[in-house]
């Protein structure tokens, strides 16, 4: 049977980190904690389970059916394993946090876990780091964390960054506003300016909303474009929100628009935005602002980013290059004690026959000083 | 309905680390794992997620029924969450990893988690920081293993560091040479041994094991006594091999003796440690030597050693004080950049109303240098 014949393999999608991609990936999310704590995000560690109806409820982005879920034996309730770190800090600021001042500002570092991967993205468990500014989502809170996702990013190794922004409520704004449609209308031109589809666009009755289609690309003509638009005071001001992030993030990356882009961005409000670096295959993460509700009440604007930086981890791994001392039976203990105190990695021989160069030594400690092998 | 009326709260046993507990958290982990970067470990991750199989298959220790389990949609086979990461560690030990050079020093740190909780434990998530050697299990491991694990529980806060001894299969090594039990008898003398009830222990036959009893508590008069039963070569070479052991660990913990203690030692084999500190209730993990097993053959020795620094991370949150640097709108930004380069936690204004001081933060910009307020 293949469970008696096969019992070391990993399950489809799950893997170990092995030396030296771990040793990569605490050195990556160790810089990109200090990142945040450097611009006073204060972390938090949720457990790695909830209460099912805490994870999925709160964001509509979070797929019940793509959570790992089981029979709590203590309260009979269903619990699921995490899969968005987010939505518990969400939780964490309508609950426990409800009374520190505002705006709050959280961050997180951990695994998430999904029942199943999909086509895109195999892995069914990966590092997600992130940053909430909770009781804001102004230009100014939108400008920091597009900033912050940046500055971690390359504190984590990516280099190139660029940055796609997306107006994700603008469809429904001017349909409510300045390019008026019947309510019937708006889902089948949000699907056709997603689909990018001009003709059925038009089919739609989302003939208004063509230019949308060409107010893309590079950030500095494609704001011009949709400017021109001319769509009313509630776009005017999120085309000026635009330019001030624009602005604010001065040359850090490159900026692109795409302002009908709503993929992975079910949850957020008037803006989002999606980070990329150059040789990383897909986006690193995305993030912009939203509303953080719960059944008791709680309402409240935040403004946050996810990254998920296992590609960058795996493109960095092995890079660093570690010197490391061997330590000979016999050997002098303050001396290597020393050593180890200004940065040497030490290996202690156990036995005569412990091979310095195979245990990947470098030096090995000679009286009190290290001597390259 | 209570689902209805409470979406909001953890489940029994699992909690949030919320700010200090989280700041704590990182500091704890990281010193940790310098410590064991230090001394030649190399970190690995596994996953959160096995094969039920891999998790419960190879340590008897591991209790299935307090893992949580669920049905894998992609291999239909039961996967399990890890609630022992020494069971990865050594499941890499015997695949991915088993043709690298032994010695091979592996560290891990990361959430373990338990389907429920237990009278002496509630918690049903705690951190586990390890270390294993994996290859050899003699003397001098098992003096890295202790002096490792008293290292980096001081580097995490510990105070007044003890160490409890015990020879896990001494009882069986006794009854199988100098002091002879019929294999029948075995179970009730160590079950006797366990309890520390001497009438019961004569009862049980294992009258000549008696001053096993009385050979426990500070451990330069423990292993006198020991020594004393004149009980073999076996028993002699490991009452050698502790004393070589505490004469390592050289007065940097207070070290007890209890040789037939066999709690929490289910899969140790000659050599096994508990380890205390001072303000802590419990034990802060445990180590040892044993043998990694696999059913495709894989079969060696290894030292190592698990702790559960999550009490100390209570303890010590919030004693470290913070000095934060407050941001005023149009504060002059490379300044600010600066004095992070320098080690400031800053938290810029995002609106005028924004209140420095209920922001937790100790300083103001004041141009281009910080102002106490």
């Amino acid at each position: 049977m293949f469970e008696e014949a096969d019992p070391d393999l990993l399950p489809e999608g799950l893997s170990d980190r092995l030396p030296p991609l771990a040793a990569e990936a605490l050195r990556v999310t160790r810089a990109m904690n200090d990142v945040l704590a450097g611009h006073g995000f204060d972390p938090v560690q949720p457990p790695m389970v909830e209460f099912e109806r805490s994870l999925a409820s709160r964001m509509a982005g979070t797929k019940r059916n793509r959570m790992v879920r089981f029979v709590d034996p203590a309260s009979l309730r269903t619990l699921a394993l995490r899969s968005d770190m987010t939505v518990q800090v969400g939780r964490i600021a309508a609950t426990s946090l409800k009374d520190a001042a505002r705006p709050l500002r959280l961050s997180y570092a951990g695994q998430v876990l999904f029942l199943k991967g999909n086509g895109l993205e195999p892995e069914r468990e990966r590092l997600q780091v992130g940053a909430e500014i909770i009781g804001n989502d102004t230009v100014a809170a939108a400008s920091e964390s597009v900033s912050l996702a940046i500055e971690a990013l390359k504190a984590a190794g990516a280099r190139d960054i660029s940055v796609d922004f997306t107006l994700p409520d603008l469809v429904d704004t001017l349909a409510a506003s300045s390019l008026p449609l019947p309510e019937a209308a708006v889902p089948a031109v949000r699907r056709e300016l997603d689909a990018k589809d001009a003709g059925s666009l038009v089919a739609a009755g989302g003939e208004a909303y063509l230019p949308l289609l060409y107010a893309t690309g590079p950030f500095a003509t494609a704001i011009e474009k949709l400017a021109a638009l001319d769509a009313g005071d509630a776009v005017a001001s999120r085309i000026e929100g635009l330019k001030e992030i624009a602005a604010h993030i001065d040359g850090a990356a490159r900026l692109t628009l795409d302002p009908t882009e709503r993929h992975g961005f079910e949850y957020q409000s008037w803006f989002g935005f999606t980070i990329y670096a150059s040789g990383v295959r897909g986006a690193l993460g995305r993030g912009g602002t939203y509303r953080i509700t719960s059944e008791g009440g709680h309402d409240e604007v935040a403004t946050g980013f996810s990254l998920y930086p296992d590609p960058l981890i795996a493109r960095g791994a092995g890079s660093a290059k570690i010197e490391r001392l061997f330590l000979p039976l016999g050997h002098d203990r303050d001396a290597a004690l020393r050593l180890r105190t200004i940065g040497w990695q030490t290996v202690a021989a156990l036995d005569a026959s412990d091979d310095a160069r195979a245990l990947g030594c470098t030096h090995v400690l000679d009286g009190k000083e290290p001597r390259a092998l």
